[in-house]
C-alpha cells in the first residue's frame, strides 16, 4: 500500500505530446508493457542517465542517439531491462528503434529506447516490434496515465503529476510520469521519468533545469541503496505554448520555470518513495548544521539506509540508539557528538549525546505510529542543510525481492 | 537457525584465566547476563575497539584504563549497551569497576568494563554490583562456554573455539569466545570477542598480532552494514606456557602464533555470520583481480550489503543481474565491465559483461540452494584479492529487528 499516494487525477495533456500503450506479452499475465511517446517537431529534449557502470543497453543507445539527433519518439518497455546482455543487448535495442523508424519514415536515431524490468535476459525484440503498429495507431494526447501504468514493474500504483505555471500572460503546462519502487538510489537520475511541458525554452537552459531539478529530487531518495542499471529521466519542452522563447538564465521566466520543475520533480521523486517496495512509512531525513552538502547527505543516507533504523520505523519503535549509531558511523571524523541533536517531527529526542530530558517513550511512540515522519539531525557545526526521502524496511520488501523473478 | 554452526565442544581452559557468570536480572526473563574474566598477574592484554563516534561509555573507559594499567578483571554485561547515555553512562561504567575493585583489593583501573544490548538506557549499576560477590565466588577455569552464553544478545547459540599450537617442544592453547549477530559491520573490531592464550609473548608483538588478525577476520564480515557502538575485541596472553618469551617479530615462533590467531579470529568472525540475524545462508564474497585491497573490499561490501543481492540469496534465486548492478555501483570509475567475471562456487555465470554461455539456470538454482555459497568476482585488472563473509536477508531479520525492544 503506497503511503499518502492516490491514483492520479486531473492529468493535463501537453500540446505537442501524444502517447499510447500496448500489451506485447512481456509478462506471464496480461498487462500493458510497451509505451510510445511521440514528440512534435521542434521539441527540445534533455536527459540524465544512471551512473551505474553496468548501465543497460538502451541507456547506452539513448545517450548516443540523443547526442546526435532530435528525438521524435521514446519507446519504452517494462518486463525486461535489457541490461547485462552484452553486445546482443545493444543490437536488440537498436533493432526496436529501426523497426519504428521504418514504420514512421524517421531515422532510427530519432527513436530513444528505454527498458525496465529483469536484468540479464535477452530483450524479446519480435514481441515489441509486433505491437508497434498498434502503438502508432492509438497515439493520443490523453494517455499519460495509461503510459504511467504501462511502465510500472513492482510499482503498485501509476505515478503521474501535472502543474500549470503562469508566465506573464500565458499559462504553461507540465506533466510528468515516473516508475520505480525498488533498486532505488538514483545517481544523477532515477528509474524512468518522463516529464513534458509546452513551454518554449532554449535547449541549454533546459539542460540546466534538468540537472538542478534532478539533484534536488531524484538524487535525494533511497529505498534500498541500490543504484539501478536503467535509471533515466527525460525532460521535454515542446515549445507550443504561446510565449516568447526563454533564453536568458537571469530572466524571471526562467526562474519561475526552474522552480516549477524542481517542485514537480520532487513530487515525482517522493511518489517513488511513497510507493517504495514494502513501504509502510514515508520518512523525510533532514540534516542541518553541517559544514557542507557532502557531510549532510552522508549522514542522511547513512541513517536512511541503515537496516536497523528502517526496521525500527517499521515497528513504530523510537529506538533512537540506532539513529545515533548510524550518525556515528557516517565518516565525519571530527564530529563532536555532544553537540548533536535529533528530532522526531517537533520533538527533541537526543541532545548532548544522550536522551533529551524532555523526551518520553510515549511521545516517541505517538510520532513513530504516524505514516509520515520527519527525522531531523542538527550537527550544530555549520550552516548547510540537506534533506532526503526514504521508506522503512518491512517484511513486504523481503517478500517482493525474494520472489521477484519467480 | 545458525548455518553450519554447532554448540561448542572440547573447549580448552587457559592456564591463568578463570571465568564466572551470574544472573543480574537485566532481562525480563531469567538468564545469565553478567560475566567476569579474571587474568593472572603478568598477563599481557591487547584490544581494539569500535570506530563508531558514538562509542559506548564502557568502550571509552576500557580504552582509558587499558592505556594506564595492566587489567586484572574483565567485567561484561549483556542486556544494556550503556551507549548514548552521556556523562552518566561514564560514571555508571566506572561505578561497576570501583565496586569490583573494592571487593578484590585491586585498582578500579585494573577492571575493564564491557556492555552489549539496548542503546540509550541507563546501566542498572545496582543490579550488576549485587552479583559481584557471586561472580567472585564461582570463578573457574572451565567456564568458557558459560561465559560465551552469558554475553549473548540476539545470538541463538554460544560461540567458542579452541586450538592448540606446537611451539617447538611445548604446546600452547588458545580459546576464544565471541558474541554478535546484528548491527554487524565491525570497523577495527567486532562486537564482543575475548580470546586468551597461555603463550608467553611480548606486549608489542601481541599488539601486532591483534591488529593483523582483526583486519583479516572481524573487519571482513557484515550482516547489515551497521557498525556497532560497543564493538570490542580483547586478546590476552597469560604467559603460563612453558616456553621462552616470544619477542622477535621475525622468529618462526611469532609467525606460527600469528597464523594461529588469524585462523581462530577468522573462525570466530565467521561464527558471527553463521549466527547472523535471520541468516539462512553463509556467503563468502571473494573479489580477485583488483588493483588494490581497497577496491576489492569496496566491491565485496557493495555486493554483501545490497538488500537486493541478499534477498536473492534468501530466495535461492541466481538473479545475477543484481550482482552486476552492485559491482557497477561500487565506485571504481575506470572498471572495464566487459572484463568482469562472476562465479558461483566453481560455475562461471557472467563473462564479457553478460551471462556466460556455459551457464544454465538449473546450475545456478542448484548452487543457490546450498547453505554455504562462494560468490567470486574477478575484476581482471590486477593481482589483489580479498574475501569477506556475510549472510542473506530474510523475513527473520525483519522480525528480530522490528521486535527487539518489545
Amino acid at each position: 500500500m503506497p503511503v499518502g499516494l492516490k491514483y492520479p487525477e486531473s492529468i493535463l495533456s501537453i500540446n505537442g505530446i501524444r502517447l499510447s500503450t500496448a500489451c506485447a506479452n512481456l509478462y506471464s499475465h496480461k498487462r500493458t508493457d510497451v509505451s510510445l511517446i511521440e514528440l512534435s517537431e521542434g521539441s527540445n529534449v534533455s536527459a540524465v542517465f544512471t551512473n551505474n557502470l553496468f548501465c543497460a543497453a538502451p541507456v547506452q543507445i539513448a545517450k548516443k542517439y540523443l547526442s546526435e539527433f532530435n528525438p521524435h519518439y521514446l519507446l519504452i518497455n517494462a518486463g525486461n531491462a535489457n541490461a547485462g546482455t552484452g553486445d546482443k543487448g545493444l543490437l536488440d535495442a537498436i533493432a526496436t528503434c529501426e523497426a519504428l523508424a521504418e514504420l514512421t519514415d524517421c531515422k532510427k536515431g530519432e527513436v530513444l529506447p528505454f527498458s525496465t524490468g529483469v536484468i540479464g535476459e535477452d530483450l524479446p525484440v519480435d514481441k515489441i516490434n509486433s505491437v508497434l503498429p498498434i502503438l502508432l495507431g492509438t497515439l493520443s494526447v490523453n494517455s499519460w496515465i495509461d503510459a504511467a501504468e504501462a511502465i510500472m514493474t513492482t510499482d503498485t500504483i501509476p505515478k503521474a503529476i501535472s502543474k500549470t505555471v503562469s508566465l506573464g500572460d500565458s499559462a504553461i503546462s507540465i506533466t510528468g510520469i515516473v516508475k520505480g519502487s525498488g533498486m532505488i538510489r538514483p545517481d544523477m537520475a532515477t528509474m524512468l521519468a518522463f516529464i513534458a511541458t509546452d513551454a518554449n525554452i532554449a535547449k541549454d537552459l533546459l539542460d540546466n533545469i534538468i540537472l538542478q531539478a534532478v539533484n534536488k529530487s531524484f538524487n535525494r531518495i533511497t529505498v534500498d541503496g541500490d543504484t539501478s542499471t536503467n535509471d533515466a529521466c527525460v525532460l521535454i519542452a515542446t515549445g507550443k505554448a504561446n510565449h516568447e522563447c526563454i533564453d536568458n538564465e537571469n530572466s524571471k521566466e526562467y526562474s519561475i520555470l526552474a522552480n516549477a520543475f524542481t517542485s514537480i520533480f520532487c513530487e515525482l521523486a517522493q511518489a517513488i518513495i511513497r510507493d517504495g517496495e514494502g513501504a509502510t512509512k514515508f520518512l523525510t531525513v533532514k540534516v542541518c548544521g553541517g559544514n557542507d552538502q557532502a557531510e549532510c547527505t552522508s549522514v542522511a543516507y547513512k541513517i536512511a539506509e541503515s537496516p536497523l533504523v528502517k526496521t525500527a520505523f517499521t515497528a513504530s519503535d523510537a529506538n533512537w540508539g540506532r539513529i545515533l549509531a548510524a550518525i556515528g558511523n557516517s565518516g565525519i571524523n571530527d564530529l563532536n557528538i555532544n553537540n548533536v541533536e535529533v528530532f522526531l517531527d517537533e520533538s527533541c529526542i537526543v541532545e548532548n549525546g544522550k536522551r533529551a530530558s524532555s523526551y518520553t517513550e510515549e511521545e516517541g511512540k505517538r510520532i513513530m505510529q504516524q505514516d509520515e515522519i520527519i527525522l531531523m539531525v542538527n550537527l550544530n557545526r555549520g550552516d548547510c542543510q540537506e534533506e532526503i526521502w526514504t521508506t522503512d524496511l518491512s517484511h513486504e520488501y523481503i517478500t517482493i525481492n525474494a520472489e521477484y523473478r519467480t
